[in-house]
């Protein structure tokens, strides 16, 4: 498969929608177009990258935030059963739930192989990762891994979210260009929507969250300077981004995956710009009637 | 004057309304009942009781905030000529500006005396007050001082925002109980509107802003988790007070004074409460299409 075979296939790949879900997995309600009144926020584990974890769970309490992408700084990809069992144990007594595992690169079947057994272990629905080959020394789009991938959320019924990258050298800039790659295929591979990237790589997030959002899984909440290579994170409410038209779109949509801030900036001290977006994105969607848990 | 004169002389409080400005000293929107789409956004130096002013102005910097009002921990009531020059360009060098004094409490004419003279030399037109008499070991409402502050608003030609301080042992628990006090005085006595400590006193504080707004000069932002003397401040966004519907008050009076965020928890560490409050302020004001300033 490549891009020029997207819009051929656009009638498998609503027939694949169509098919789906087997079993009893819950169908996000953005596919039924039903708008909500409740967002689910969330981290990015990225974000506490400086951090253990026994220092981040307090953090998140004292945010008030329940639900953490888990990366494998917190927890490694080779966790012991024992290892995840207390993972979630710490995280539970902080009440905090890991609601999927990544992002996760992944080069090879053996590493996407690795990666499905470690969501399978960890015991999330939700894997964001980023299938690849390398072109040379740089990362590009692999048709062959996201087959192999294809065929491992058919046999591990989990979603696979891919991440898009922006204009740096990494595969997916964008959400729309990731629709060209994953539109045909399964509907348990969608979007790991980074609005940041989205933007600095020049197209607005809040349009494509408006055409696929009944494939963005998660979301990677942020705001940026520039809509160009040159942008950099900063807290919610100072970016380009319009944060009030997102979350309208997003409650508009019925968008039932994780708003999970990934907050860039500051990494020796992330709390104080943390609070302050999620603050922001509390405060909007409160005067938009809505809320956030 | 007590509270029984209050409405006996409502006829002269308009009149002393329509006689007010003398001079050119800007007329506050509210008093016009024109809305607006910008808020002034500010802290409340008790918030940093805990700082030096040098630790509390690359906080505020951090925090992207330009409003302070001074509390005497920051600038001694006994400061000299050269301290005030020190501590304004001190603010500058970090894009603040103090814009007013207090609160303030002052017992006795002399306490006014020097109160209006710290102002004075301070260069601020706002002073938040407290004019109290003791009663055996007890702050009440003093008429006397009332009426000599009015004398002293006259000769300074400054506002003198009177803080309301909820069920606690002190006078003037909220805005209608206070403008029972200085509704027929001169309009530059008015409220500053300490929204928290209204609603610890079981009175609303939007309802107080709606009826008494263009009496209000200066606001402590701030919620709380009850609605009486139990309530303590949480972040802005976790108590009972609705700030979207604050805010929407705020925008149709017109509200021209500064919302001056007291965040009393955490004195020891208040950065990510208070970033978390503005966040979500700001928030507030983006989703209903404005901003703080």
């Amino acid at each position: 498969m490549n891009r020029r075979n997207f819009l051929r296939t656009g009638a498998m790949g609503m027939a694949t929608m169509a098919t789906w879900p087997r079993s009893g997995q819950t169908v996000s309600a953005a596919a039924a177009g039903t708008s909500t009144n409740t967002l689910r926020l969330g981290i990015a584990g990225w974000t506490f990258r400086k951090f253990s974890l026994d220092d981040t769970l307090p953090m998140l309490r004292r945010l008030d935030v329940r639900n953490l992408c888990i990366k494998d700084f917190h927890l490694p990809l080779t966790a012991s059963a024992e290892d995840i069992e207390a993972f979630h144990r710490k995280c539970r007594e902080h009440g905090v739930t890991g609601y999927a595992v990544g992002p996760i690169y992944m080069g090879t079947q053996a590493e996407v192989d690795h990666a499905f057994e470690y969501a399978r272990r960890v015991g999330v629905k939700l894997i964001v990762g980023v299938p690849y080959r390398l072109d040379g020394q740089r990362r590009v789009e692999s048709p062959e891994l996201l087959r192999y991938v294809e065929g491992k959320v058919r046999q591990y019924d989990l979603r696979y979210a891919i991440h898009n990258h922006g204009p740096d050298d990494l595969p997916y800039p964008t959400g729309r260009a990731l629709m060209e790659w994953i539109g045909p295929l399964d509907r348990r591979i969608g979007i790991c929507l980074d609005i940041g990237h989205n933007l600095r790589a020049g197209v607005d997030p809040i349009e494509d969250l408006e055409k696929f959002g009944d494939r963005v899984y998660d979301l990677h909440l942020k705001n940026v300077t520039a809509a160009d290579k040159t942008g950099k994170t900063v807290e919610l409410g100072r970016g380009l981004i319009s944060i009030p038209d997102l979350a309208r779109t997003l409650l508009k949509i019925g968008y039932s995956g994780v708003c999970s801030l990934e907050f860039e900036k500051d990494p020796d001290d992330p709390l104080p710009g943390v609070a302050e977006s999620l603050g922001y994105f509390r405060g909007v969607l409160a005067a938009l009637g809505a809320s956030a848990e």
